[in-house]
Order: C-alpha cells, then structure tokens, then sequence
C-alpha cells in the first residue's frame, strides 16, 4: 500500500509567524501523499475579544454560539486557511484547503444536547473517502482546518485532532497512514526539566501506569488519548513530535 | 466540446439570506459542468467598522492594506464561502471552496504603484486551467472567492468579475464556456422605469452607440464592459442575467 502523512498542527504554533515558517518548511520536506490539519483557537478568540464578542469555554472546549460559528469560519477557514495554503504554495507545496463541506469531505452531526449547549459543534458521523482520494491523486495536497457541516447548509466547529485522526482512520483502508501530532516539545518528556528526556514508545499499558504514577504532565493527557485512540482506530503509525520535525516523526514519541 | 457554465455574483446578493437562497436554488438548477464565483465587499466593508478598520476606496475601488487583506480574506475565503459551500451542498450540489491560492489555482502579480497604491491587489497573471479541469472531472463544483495569491506567500485581493472572466478565458480551450454576470434586474434595461424591458442582444458597436445617446444607466457601464470583455477574450456566450434565472440566462441579455 502506498504511504500518506496526516500532520495535525495546533493554532498556537501556527499563529506564531516564525514557528509557522519552521512548520511549513518541515511539511515541505514530507516525501509522498500528504495533509495538514489546522487549529486555530486562540486566533479566533482574539477576533471575538476585538469584536466584543464573548469567548465562552467549558472544560477547554469552545460554546459555539452563531456569532461565534460565524467567527470560527472567517479565522480557520478564511485567515489561517489562506494564510498556510498560500506559503505552502511558495515552498512548492500544492495545497488546497478545506473544511468538511468542501467536496462534502466531512459531515457532521450537531452535538445533541445533554447537560451542556455547545451551539454549533460537529461531531464527525462520516469521511468521504472517495471526495479525498480524489483530492489526494490530483496531485493536490489537502489542508483541513476545524471545520465540518450538517449537509444541512450549515457550518459546525470540530475539534482538530478528531478530524486527523478521523480521516487518518478512514483513509487507512487504501493507504499505510502516518499520523503525527505536532506540538512545541520533542516528544512526550520522562522528566518534563528535562527537554531531551523524550520517551520513544508509549503503549495503552504504559499510559494507564504513568497516569497512575503520576509520571505524565497533565497537559499530556488529552494529547496520548487522542493518539492511542487514532492507533486503536486502524491507524498504523501514530507520533506525537515537535512542529519542526514534521518529517522525521520518529525523533519524537511514538503512541501505540 | 463540453459545455461549462461560469456564474458570478455580487456580494449584495449572497448578504441577503433570502436572495441567497434564491440565487443557489436556481444555480442548482444548471445541468452540467459549472462554477460559481462570488464577491462580497459589502460584508468585509460591515466586518472593517465593527473591527473599526476605515475603508479606503478610489473610484470604487478597495484599497487593501495589510490589515485589509486580513478582513477580506476572513470574509470572502472564510463567512461567505464556506456559508455558499455548506448551503450548495444542502442542495445536492458538490461545491468546493477554493480562492486562487488553493491548487495555484490563480496567480496573480501585485498591482504596480502609479498614482495609487492599492496595496495587497492582485492582477491576474496565470489561470491554472490543469487544477480547474482536475476539480471539474472528479465530480467537484469549484466555488471561488475574489482572492489570488502572489507565489511568494501572500493571498491578493482580486476583482470577482475579472476572476470569473479569467478561468471563462482559459476553461474556453476546452469547454463550450457560457458565463452569466448575475444581478437584481432581468437583464440590461432599454427603459429604466420599465423593468421588463430587458434588450436581448448588446453587441459593442450597440454598446458605444448606447453610451454616446445615454440610453444605458451609468451603473451598467462597467457590467456591460466586462461582459463585452469576456466574450472578446474567447468566451462563447457571455449573458448579464438575474440572481434567480441563472439556468435560463437566455432570458438575460446577451453580450457579444
């Protein structure tokens, strides 16, 4: 099966000009078929808090009222969509970028509502596969930002990393799939004092034991779950690795 | 040849929810290949004073300074298109959002400083036809914002109405291209008070005569202009039709 690399990249970094530059250069270096898949948060806060608009979060996660759909779009989809999309192409890098309605790639169903009205948040119900193969065998190279839609006309907010690890999963039926989470640190640390101390293999077992014995940094643990979910999901290689070593993952943590 | 058709329509249209609607329902409507290029000036223009970003304009034109680009960007590439893409595909229509940037698609040069600096605007220098027909023939139904970028990393604000000339110019190579600039009235008017007086056929010589005994409403000029523009740059038929008969443009007015 031939190969493909899903890179997820936090806004943080890609708000940050110097850290997007080292970032794209890195993806620039990737061989093969391959996607990027976009954050972009604390931009969008910014927007709103400039607009007088009120950020509301729950537990980390972003209520998405219609102001703030509205918002979401221009930033992710509009400013740091282009923004990538349009650096990649002067490293020769032919992308093209995409929320889940383009080409019906991603469609979504509205969070129900339980104890909490996220507003307009999508949780991922199908990935076209054939829309991004297509995509895929053009010869273009796919930039996701976090966004999806109801196939009703409407846009929803969805979390990033899901939707690399969703598509990863969907396109792991026709590709060996390489996902690599991208972040500011080399891998997951032993000793977070210690910036080298980069643990090369995390397993569901070691996990479990490093969050009972306390050995992981608490800001770590929603970053393995989604990466052991995405390799319990099909996926045949999942890294957690520094921004700037996007094309040589395996200097970073590998989660399986 | 295959036949394509290529719609433009104006940012006052696609602002009004229910002309919107309107105006995708009857785009949904065209059998075939076909394209959708929008504006949406008067949006990034509300978007600018909410943010309190003056507007500069000259002679109706849009001075886009780097804080400009940023807003246009967010509103053409991010609120309106992916609100046209999510309703499109509501619709059963395969839309896929795309600015010049997105597969280089278009590229364009920034505009030289003369008397005026436009700033971030970009005259359009290269049509990707290559990407386009690759879109076309997996099936997508490309939807294009006002935007280009300059191959150095920069998205460039440009004319909605030159993009949809632009890719009508290079897809005639090889499609049987038919371009309708969409707008609020039935056609180009003989009487202005009379609003079923559309004139079927406008060819130049018609057009000059027109001007010169100013039977045509100043605000037509620069319409009839680019139509005319279209259709001596190759394009086979060229209408000037309303937002909700884009599938019967042959009610509009023909431009040749």
């Amino acid at each position: 099966m031939e190969g493909i690399t899903v890179i997820k990249v936090g806004g943080q970094i890609l708000g940050d000009e110097h850290k997007l530059q080292k970032t794209l250069a890195s993806f620039s270096e990737i061989q093969g078929a391959k996607i990027l898949v976009h954050g972009g948060g604390a931009e969008a806060s910014d927007l709103a808090k400039r607009m007088g608009v009120e950020v509301k979060m729950v537990e980390g996660r972003r209520i998405t009222d219609d102001e703030m759909i509205d918002i979401v779009t221009m930033v992710y989809a509009g400013r740091v969509n282009k923004n990538v999309v349009a650096k990649l192409q002067s490293l020769n890098v032919n992308g093209i970028g995409v929320s889940g309605a383009d080409g019906n790639i991603i469609l979504s169903d509205r969070r129900p509502v339980k104890t909490i009205d996220y507003g307009n948040v999508g949780d991922i119900k199908n990935v076209n596969g054939v829309a991004l193969v297509n995509l895929l065998q053009s010869g273009f190279v796919p930039v996701f930002c976090a966004l999806t839609h109801d196939g009703k006309g409407n846009m929803l907010n969805t979390n990033a990393d899901t939707i690399a690890s969703a598509i990863s999963s969907e396109l792991s039926k026709s590709f060996n799939v390489r996902l690599c989470y991208a972040f500011e640190l080399k891998g997951v640390l032993a000793d977070f004092e210690n910036k080298d101390s980069v643990i090369s293999k995390i397993s569901e077992l070691k996990f479990e034991k490093m969050k009972k014995d306390g050995s992981v940094n608490q800001g770590m643990i929603p970053k393995i779950f989604n990466a052991l979910s995405a390799s319990k999901s099909g996926v045949e290689e999942v890294f957690i690795c520094q921004f700037d070593h996007l094309h040589e993952p395996e200097k970073g943590t590998q989660v399986c």
